[in-house]
């Protein structure tokens, strides 16, 4: 749920306050970016990384973050208090701003916000039982960027809901990429593979990549065939509002053993211990 | 240029005062459809054809217009008047109103808003001249949607200009679909061919089919490879803002003669005379 105060172009605004011009081009044509981030024991984690990578989306879309790493840093702080609150999700929000003609922007007027948000803990119970994906041919655009076209992620949340699937797992000409929001990691002969390339490079993937190399596992980032699925052994999907997330079904297709795999589980009780000292 | 004016939600409120939340679904996740039309002697082009299009549009994103026809027909004329303008281009927008935990919205409370804006005309030496495009391999996700997401057509503008093309031609697995914003016809051999599936269906582009009709042209609908490129005798583009817009040149690729053909040229004229007296 989105929180009482946000932030926008240097001011803290009510959030249900109209703040945005009917021709922002984040509005007429979608042109933005965003990066959703949260804090444990009130800090917010990993924010150099968010940071950088969201300053690398807007590169991307010849947007400029103007605001430093640590004014931001602060900015966001004094939010979250504003908002009474210690531990939150935040979100940042940038597009090209006033539209021109319907389809320019002009760089120097972006509009930028930060939005404060619950955090969306899942059930307890998925992380010991798992949880279900299912499966939908579709490459984001631009997926270096976490660009604000969300439709078919949208779109799909009702048939999502429908077959009981915790998260979209698009996958294009027979490879998978990435969930809707968060990355993908299989587990084969004790070895994790993930996904490198045609995606969004998430934070807690960063995290669970790093986590994985102290414990003397092995990763490898390379193209996954969707046809490795059904030889696999343990999946499961990092996100910031989902750490990381046993995956037991595919669709119709049964993972593994069908319950959290011991690599799975592992790599769950150190990102849990890592977080709660974070 | 918007002008003064906007209507949203039933209210008619100043194009610069902001009217939109920062967590609506179009905003925070470029979640919408549009539609664009625009008036002769004071009368708008075809208004049926556009509502049932924006309707269809909004159908496919699950989103539904609950203004009819005829009543969205009056507040058009009413806005278009309190602008003080006679003729006006007309953008409808509609998202899917607040977002529900950043991802779902309610179909019940979408944002729906009505832009005026002026009338884009292109030199008129364009027509006699013609134009270039230039190619981008790409297909826009649920094309059959006027939804908002323009990310492409945004970010390519800037190279647009560079290479001096008029449009961007969208091509995809070796196939030409539509512009950003325009629809794309060839000539050949005396026949009419444009592209049937995959792409946005313009009023133009059908308003174009039936006069070729008319003067006893046969016009075809079929998948359009880029090779035929080489052989086309001409090319031209159809748009609300663009009419019918004569092509010369696609990237470095020179079309039939290099100047305007003669079928597209008496395809303009009729066109010009049913403008004229609409």
């Amino acid at each position: 749920m989105l929180k009482k105060y946000i932030w926008i172009n240097g001011k803290i605004e009510p959030a249900d306050k109209p703040v945005v011009l009917i021709n922002d081009i984040g509005f007429l044509r979608g042109y933005g970016i965003f990066d959703f981030m949260r804090t444990y024991n009130g800090k917010i984690f990993r924010y150099p990384e968010h940071y950088k990578r969201f300053v690398n989306s807007a590169k991307l879309l010849d947007l400029k973050v103007a605001v430093k790493e640590k004014d931001l840093e602060q900015i966001i702080y004094k939010l979250i208090k504003k908002n009474g609150l210690q531990d939150a999700s935040v979100r940042l929000l940038m597009t090209g701003g006033p539209a021109i003609n319907g389809i320019l922007f002009n760089p120097a007027t972006p509009t930028f916000a930060i939005l404060i948000e619950d955090i969306y803990d899942l059930p307890a119970k998925l992380f010991k039982t798992g949880a279900k994906l299912m499966t939908f041919d579709y490459q984001r655009l631009i997926p270096e960027a976490k660009n604000l076209n969300y439709i078919w992620a949208v779109k799909l949340q009702e048939e999502k809901k429908k077959r009981g699937a915790i998260e979209i797992l698009y996958t294009s000409n027979g490879e998978i990429l990435e969930c809707s929001t968060s990355n993908f990691f299989l587990v084969k002969k004790g070895k994790l593979i993930t996904t490198k390339a045609g995606i969004l490079h998430g934070i807690t993937r960063q995290a669970v990549i790093e986590l994985t190399k102290k414990l003397k596992l092995e990763v490898i980032e390379r193209p996954i065939k969707v046809s490795e699925l059904k030889t696999t052994d343990e999946v499961f999907i990092t996100a910031t509002n989902k750490n990381i997330l046993p995956i037991v079904k595919i669709d119709s297709l049964k993972i593994g053993s069908g319950v959290p795999g011991p690599i799975t589980k592992t790599l769950l009780t150190k990102f849990e211990e890592l977080i709660k000292r974070y």
